[in-house]
């Protein structure tokens, strides 16, 4: 059938005109469907095109597209930390800033406080005390004030404080310090099929009452730093009482080990901005496939903050060096972003 | 323009003729509809019709209705125990048969085992003194097989056993001991916007190779209980391996704890069958809102296993008690199943 019909295409008379014919026509369909690709939205109008855009859309297309990188949708698994990379981390971890408002709540019942340490240093806003008191200080004071109530009574505690709460530098609530331009991979990513979660150093139940709200994660989906928690009856209704232990620190080599026991899936999207995301983002990498490893690096100290391997908070120095070595995506906030948080003006 | 076309309609020669055409299409309609509500397929063709039955679909169709009772899908968690609820876990834990196989298999290099307890019971058959090392040893058999390796090697193992493995009684797969009734209420369940978790006791690398092709439940839907993992550098390659120690048990009052450390939402309906279950159904029961709470009842000797307040595997006592004592549903497998496994006849 097809020999015949070849047969009769090139007998017949005005040959050349029909070729024109056809030609037309397909230039017609190439040109309609230029249209159609370019009147689809940008799915990441806040980044500036540039490498760093073209690199993460590029891998969505890859993965999403039938083909030899095709990545089935329940294996599309993005981790996201939050404390830098989702939200800003400065001048102080937000959560520092809830446990320093929590002790000074506490205090009354506690006049012990006033003369020990780590407490009296926040009681007496002495940050060099405090700073001497360490990593260990500041887990006493989060174990301090994150336990000793019901789940459902700190997850209250949390919903209050962060719409109250108000961020120094840019007089704004907390959720909305919050990256425009994360935001928008967020949903590009689930709109490509993804699960996204949060990875974070953060304790698990002070992100959950906010994260769908703000980022579209369910509670589900957010892993954290946990403490321990108790089954209990009270007045014959069970309860869950948080314990003053920690039972995981999900921060560094943690990321990797509780990626592996809460979602049980190797991740083939890692974003991060500190050394506490370099185990996450090799632990992405050594997988087989298209793999996308981002680290937002801080340059923009006029519109957010800049800082890197001398930072106290973030610190990101080995992960810079790593990425660069392995030709991870490092985010130039100040180059790369046209907005930093929603609702502001591109500039 | 609408009384206008109410007018001319009314003004028309034919008023009851057209009445009798309009009344005519409505009633066409109304059978039509009736013929496809009753031709949609049973979605718990396994089920005899009776209260049992009645109770799981008048929930379902209670939380999805438009109405005071109506949840949204992002609440619609159901959590399903394993052992005894999902497959069978007579005469023994499926994952102790893995145990002892292990055991077994790793004794060559293990001289020092022919005499030291509990390893001497398992290579030895002498149950007597395995049930006199109590569940201490049994944990401790647990952990030595399950650990020393990496997370991936464990994964391979589960996956080659499991595909070989047969239950005593059946002759068949493990994978395929599992209740078919309770695969249609996964399915009925997921195709009513829920989604459906495991929460069991078992370890949960040993579950989630296979969950995903059995019960569809994907691994990051898989709570169980934990071993502790490291994150290390092989060979210039990151791994994660499994540690010889208890990170948490998922049973009894550890499910209501895992819940909320994995799922961070409480179920709003939960089955199990045994007391290893009793904390799952209590903390599903005292959310707002309607709840289901099942508890599989092993009645059926014949056709798989009788067992409930005497069994030292899938003891069911005070579970029982407080199902009878709060109305839970009590899920009689012999009058209430059609069939046991999938692939068997009908009765």
């Amino acid at each position: 059938m097809q020999i015949r019909t070849a047969e009769l295409f090139w007998k017949l008379p005005s040959r050349k005109g029909l070729l024109t014919v056809v030609f037309g026509v397909c230039a017609l369909f190439a040109l309609a469907f230029t249209a159609v690709a370019q009147n689809m939205p940008d799915p990441l109008p806040s980044w500036n095109d540039g490498a760093t855009k073209q690199a993460i859309v590029a891998f969505v297309t890859r993965v999403t597209k039938e083909g030899p990188d095709f990545v089935p949708p329940e294996d599309r698994i993005a981790t996201f930390d939050n404390d830098g990379t989702l939200w800003t981390e400065q001048p102080m971890y937000t959560e520092f800033v809830f446990t320093f408002d929590r002790i000074e709540q506490m205090a009354p019942r506690h006049p012990e406080w006033q003369t020990q340490e780590p407490y009296a240093a926040v009681l007496h806003h002495d940050m060099k005390a405090l700073a001497a008191s360490g990593d260990r200080g500041l887990f006493q004071l989060v174990v301090a004030t994150h336990s000793g109530m019901t789940t459902e009574q700190f997850s209250q505690m949390v919903t209050d404080w962060i719409s109250h709460a108000r961020q120094p530098r840019f007089k704004r609530p907390y959720t909305e310090c919050v990256y425009q331009p994360m935001l928008e991979v967020l949903a590009y990513f689930r709109a490509n099929g993804f699960k996204t979660y949060i990875v974070s150093g953060g304790e698990q139940e002070f992100m959950r009452p906010w994260t769908e709200r703000t980022y579209g994660v369910p509670a589900e989906q957010v892993v954290g730093t946990t403490l321990k928690a108790e089954y209990e009856m009270k007045d014959g209704s069970p309860v869950l009482e948080r314990l003053p232990q920690i039972d995981s620190i999900d921060d560094g080599p943690g990321k990797p080990v509780n990626i592996n026991k809460f979602i049980g899936k190797r991740p083939i999207a890692a974003f991060g901005n500190s050394d506490g995301d370099q185990q996450m983002l090799e632990w992405t990498a050594a997988g087989s496939g298209p793999r996308l490893m981002v680290l937002v690096h801080h340059t923009d100290a006029q519109r957010e903050y800049s800082y890197d391997r001398a930072s106290s908070v973030g610190k990101l120095d080995k992960a810079l060096d790593e990425a660069t070595a392995k030709h991870w995506i490092v985010v130039d906030m100040k180059n790369d972003w046209k907005t930093i948080f929603p609702g502001e003006h591109s500039e």
